[in-house]
């Protein structure tokens, strides 16, 4: 398998450019960058041509840069910006593309100022997106251990009971968990929302208090090696209604028809057709109220989106959660998430938690 | 006291710009948005001109928005971009300010082409921090309480012992505190550097045990609504030599010398240079390898600069840090840092550690 900086040399002619430039700042981190080069650091720039692949650091990181990337040419320097003028030149690059989103208004203008023989060129912002969306072995296995253990403080946090209890209070737990276990921390703020704020898709954790009879959606995820993971389960305190009871087994069955359907060359759009045509059957159609899926890896959000306006198919290697949600203004809503691998024979489920109705003793 | 947003706007002649635009994005939040406005969420921008204050946002932040910048009126919208375009034709804006260092390339280009009429101007970088520099009575509460709640947790930690524990368990058990005592979170990668690591300047906690004899720097923060607080103490396991003992004091004659000399009106420059002094006199002029001292706020980082190249005087209402330091080489390291709110009547102290050598039963 050839490194994903490799991969990205032997594409810059079709791209258009003589080499690509990536820029990480305190206020602005390239998460390209880092995927990459493997460098961690707050401050570098990393500079790929068809021949050559150079990271220009100051001298805080220059054993960390040496360490985590050891295939590039370091430079070490407090004049990040002359620096590069100085290679570009030599190196005779006409045409320089940039990630536009990732870069500030500021480090372009200099760039410009310092280099006004180099043509800045916007890149199309999926052109590093392409390379992630399929995992390397060793990515695939931080994003397990992740889940892996998110799933475990979940259990964990599961038992000593929700009745009673602040949603905060559970997330803030959680989130201790994912640390005691040796995760780096959360991957996002963890949503805790019971009764009628799980009708939310979004309801990060508030001072209210979960009590029987309530549904209550968990949607949490955890840091392995900068790697993410993301999972929901939906509980409810005590015995379902038949109605809480009724919208769970619709996502359920849309959450495993939706896995049953992944298959590679399968388009995104039709995965996301099947759990949204079951949810309309049980008569729920209108409240599902978002995409079934996205990929998640360095980022929590990234290629490739499961929705009705997905794009591509479904491949191997590829890194997404399967999330049916109903949500009943008034009531409460379920959602169940599961993260998948896509491995060349199916879909390997990395998260552990069952994603049958989780049923709480009050 | 006015709001800082009626400050600027009344500065928006003197900057030579008919209105400035700020832009807070996933990728790219804008931390002078959330200090102008209120507004704490992911995706926003904010106008203001000399007689009008706008924020557009999208669906998901409606009601926040509403609720946390109640003197802005809101445009919600999914085109962002459209709608700006036509209320900087409407206000007639020719000149428009923007943070270069906050805003993607790719939003200043996207602006240019729906607002082809507007001339875009890069601000100085400091426009904003000049009104974030002095707290408001608001303000200080907040770090006042982040202070307080990270040394009763640096206390109840050091209680527990040292002596046999790795300084990753030490941080992770610090951080967790900060949550149960209900701050938002760290405010930084907490620093546990013990025995010649504690030489280094910024030696996040890694899997190496803390031994007896060994000198531990702790360096930890905490955030309590958005506002952070930064403290560290030096600490001893068992007796300290007479070396260890003779930086220590060295450090903290140069930072009770730094406190006294605080006074409204002085430069920065010069209570830099009260501490440096006194280490130089002490004899370890050249193991004091940073500046006496940094501003925070909403940032870690942010003006005043208390160093060598540190520029303008203390004020009334300003909120930073004294933290001197020596560092040899294979030896270890002392850093004592206090936490200062500068008062009319002279400074206080808001972090609540003594800042006398701590020594821990091994």
């Amino acid at each position: 398998m050839i490194s994903a900086s490799n991969a990205l040399q032997m594409r810059l002619r079709k791209l258009g450019v003589d080499a690509v430039l990536f820029n990480t700042s305190e206020h602005l981190p390239s998460i390209n960058l880092r995927y990459l080069s493997g460098f961690t650091g707050s401050d570098a720039s990393l500079l790929i041509t068809a021949h050559e692949m150079r990271l220009f650091t100051d001298g805080r990181y220059k054993s960390q840069a040496a360490r985590e990337a050891p295939g590039f040419r370091l430079h070490v320097t407090r004049q990040k910006m002359e620096s590069l003028a100085r290679i570009l030149a030599r190196l005779k690059v006409k045409r320089l593309g940039i990630e536009s989103a990732r870069v500030s208004y500021e480090f372009v203008k200099a760039l410009e100022r310092k280099s006004p023989g180099v043509r800045i060129v916007d890149m199309k912002r999926s052109f590093v997106e392409e390379l992630r969306i399929r995992k390397s072995p060793e990515e695939k296995r931080k994003i397990q251990e992740a889940a892996a253990i998110a799933s475990r403080c979940c259990q964990e946090i599961l038992e000593r009971g929700l009745d009673g209890r602040t949603e905060i209070e559970v997330a803030d737990e959680l989130e201790m968990l994912f640390k005691r276990h040796r995760a780096q921390g959360r991957a996002f703020e963890t949503i805790v929302a019971s009764g009628e704020r799980s009708a939310w898709p979004h309801g990060t954790a508030t001072e209210k208090t979960i009590r029987k009879g309530e549904l209550v959606i968990v949607d949490y995820g955890c840091v392995v090696g900068g790697y993410n993971s993301d999972e929901t389960v939906t509980c409810v305190v005590g015995r379902p209604t038949r109605e809480q009871q009724k919208i769970y087994t619709a996502a359920h069955t849309a959450h495993m028809k939706a896995i049953e359907a992944l298959k590679i060359g399968v388009s995104v759009k039709t995965v996301d057709r099947v759990a949204r045509d079951a949810i309309q059957k049980a008569g729920y159609g209108k409240h599902f109220l978002h995409g079934l899926g996205h990929g998640l890896g360095l980022e929590v959000h990234e290629p490739p989106r499961l929705s009705p306006l997905g794009r591509g198919v479904i491949d191997e290697g590829m890194v997404f959660t399967i999330e049916p949600g109903i949500y009943l203004e008034g009531v409460g809503g379920v959602r169940l998430e599961s993260l998948i691998y896509m491995d060349r024979d199916g879909p390997e489920v990395l998260s552990r938690m069952p994603k049958e109705l989780i049923r709480i003793e009050p």
